[in-house]
């Protein structure tokens, strides 16, 4: 029996460190759920005659892209028309978002997620970070999503956006969410969980010492911190104090926090985050499409910061969402020499993090020991692939390619441009069908 | 014989105007090079029961999409390191653009141009503007570049971009290049030719003179026009005009003109370019990525301008380019109940230039008679798609699916994401093996 998939030939980059090493006809080696080799093609077939080979076509052989902040609760909103102007960031978290989360079942919170992976596993991420949220059917939600994880095979980091918006007996069950998902499943190898909160401006004080005192020391908070101004001018006027205070002030940011956005923040605030050791999550699709503005990438980072990149639920295409925050630097500063110094520790930053939060130091990189994380992207570039250059290509080239193998911990998710664990037109179909239903109670609830 | 080739079933998009035509559970019915039926699946399948199946997967059925303006002689530019810093767009072109296009050999020119006809069919782009500039192998490049479209089977407008910046003489070469292809072959059905000029800004009065005198009268300009500030004051400093009114002074401002770019127009200068008639082609990550700004369109549109949308060799893309046009307007204007209206006609006035171009008046719909250009979008749509939030679909869902199937004019050459007609990891390899030589004539060229 074959126990080893040889995945090749391809050109490896090993890492998204700024100058990668790149083996040039190269291949990876898999044994279960770990990369055994990696090398030439010639090599590896040699050493692993009886492997099973995984043709890579001469494509693009990468480490399995992480998304640090995903909102998979939002993917049934395709289309859906709020039926209200919404002229501000304010109007868009009541007329839409604060909706449609409402308005899921637990039907809809599942096709919701799947639907998301489905995508994830498209693109090559193979890590997600998932911040959910599903009023109607708080309790269980994670574990819900967490069967739909483990069904498409991947890895994901989850959790509740704990929030007083609508009352505190909900924030008190969103807490309960959260602990108990890391209690009941957030060790196993490949779901762990943060803890969720929505945002400083929906969280009162009493949650957020009730958070304080019951969250286990390892358990990180996951939080949208200055997505917008709207964030610093509620918890000013309701808290008395600043979004990052008010974090700081009940010991929650530290080490293990991700601050999604971070738009309307300042040097001072931005330096305290780059000594807590807590990762700042750009997301630049989303921040141009609620027009909050944009993440001051190149402060943060000069001010020692460390800064990873997410989706926040409007695609799951990480290499299209590394190019946004590149044309972002470059359309926002005006400068033509900007931009790759800036962007080029982004997807790296995110394999760091998630190698952290899974206790596993070698995710994120092709190299023998390392979970099986692999993705070949289609065709293979048509120029020379080097240490220097490999950010060159990720931007303009690869950025705009397909994906065509995930692999995920060693399992095939996606073969030859066709998903493997999921019916994706199955899963249209009953979310086609599901949809209306949740559409029109979308348009019941008040705002 | 089967002569009859049934697309579907899938949610059949007749057309990209403001509200245009859903059939659902619908097909297209192509015969040779035209559509000759749009309806249900079922009752295509009951009308020709004979006709091949194209299964569509339930997927999204388009018109193929059109991309305004491309310059395929970029494509082996990833990953290339112009070696010095390029501080504004001046020194862009100098250090990175004139520098490759003189260091580009047919062979170059050939492979460049099919791997990005590669990318257009993977992309679903059927109908595709190249503005083409390889000052070392000028004469014939047309007919070159027009042998790989043929073979790659899309439909394209083809023109040189004639310029002074490297003496007269090829100015007039570029002249004659343009005048030549035209009168060869730029009138089949799939090819058609355009005037090329790069820029007002490096076409002297002389040329614009033998331009003026020598074009035929239905022969429109592809030209750069305003992209960045540098056109303007360098046409005031070398010709004593502003790049439009140099245009329009030698009767160049017409109804088939197409101006790229139009990032730095005034009010006075967009109406005129209105009252003409001719288009503007918005490229919004071309734009970013020179940091050069971004063409105002909600001003363009309220001033009466027909505005289009291109890729400008950054990518082959046009979902992508739609997505980047709208995120855009968000993140430009601040107002995130901007950007649905503004983008709204961008890809329906692709088509009608196209049409007009080709006098073919059903290009760009799925209609009967129509030219059978058609692409199938996978997975299927997991929410209802209705005439009112087709631009919804397409935006926040669509633009991050991948293409399943593309017909152009009835051949298909895409197939369940597989090329038909080309073989892209050969093409890989082939520019794999010529880039190097290409890349070393380009260090070597002085800016």
């Amino acid at each position: 029996m074959n126990s080893v998939t040889v995945v090749g030939p391809g050109t490896v980059v090993v890492s998204f460190e700024q100058e990668p090493m790149v083996v040039t006809q190269g291949a990876v080696a898999i044994e279960k759920d770990r990369i055994i080799a990696i090398g030439t093609f010639e090599d590896l077939c040699a050493t692993y005659p009886r492997a099973e080979l995984l043709d890579a076509h001469g494509g693009l052989i990468l480490p399995g892209l992480v998304n640090l902040h995903h909102h998979f609760y939002s993917a049934l909103a395709r289309g859906l028309d709020p039926g209200m102007p919404m002229h501000d960031f304010g109007e868009i978290l009541k007329g839409l978002w604060w909706r449609l989360d409402r308005a899921l079942d637990t039907q809809t919170v599942r096709l919701s997620a799947t639907l998301s992976l489905a995508d994830c596993i498209r693109w090559g991420c193979t890590t997600v970070f998932d911040h959910h949220v599903s009023p109607s059917c708080l309790g269980g939600s994670l574990n819900l999503i967490a069967d739909v994880v483990r069904e498409a095979g991947l890895s994901a980091v989850l959790s509740y956006e704990i929030s007083d918006r609508n009352g505190h007996e909900e924030a008190q069950a969103g807490l309960e969410e959260n602990l108990q998902f890391a209690s009941d499943h957030g060790k196993s190898p490949r779901l762990r969980s943060l803890l969720g909160l929505h945002a400083s401006f929906t969280v009162s004080d009493t949650t957020l010492e009730q958070v304080s005192k019951q969250r286990p020391a390892d358990l990180g908070i996951h939080v949208h911190l200055a997505e917008d101004q709207l964030d610093a001018k509620l918890s000013q006027e309701r808290y008395g104090q600043t979004p990052l205070d008010r974090l700081d002030h009940f010991g929650l940011l530290d080490g293990r926090a991700l601050l999604a956005h971070g738009v309307d923040l300042g040097r001072h605030d931005v330096s305290r985050i780059a000594e807590s050791g807590a990762i700042l999550i750009h997301n630049p699709e989303s921040n141009s499409n609620n027009a909050v503005g944009r993440l001051d990438l190149e402060a943060a980072l000069s001010l020692g910061c460390t800064v990873g990149l997410g989706t926040d639920g409007m695609s799951s295409r990480m290499l299209g969402s590394l190019r946004a925050a590149f044309l972002g630097v470059r359309a926002g500063t005006g400068d033509p020499t900007s931009g790759f110094d800036t962007v080029s520790g982004l997807l790296h930053a995110n394999s760091r993090r998630a190698a952290q939060i899974f206790d596993e130091p070698l995710l994120g990189r092709l190299s023998e020991g390392a979970p099986a994380d692999v993705i070949v992207i289609d065709p293979p570039a048509p120029t020379q692939v080097t240490p220097a250059n490999v950010l060159g290509h990720l931007l303009y080239g690869v950025s705009e390619n397909v994906v065509r193998h995930t692999i995920a911990r060693g399992r095939i998710l996606l073969k030859d441009f066709r998903h493997t664990t999921l019916d994706v037109g199955e899963i249209a179909a009953q979310a086609l069908a599901a949809s209306p239903a949740l559409w029109e109670r979308f348009r019941e609830l008040d705002t």
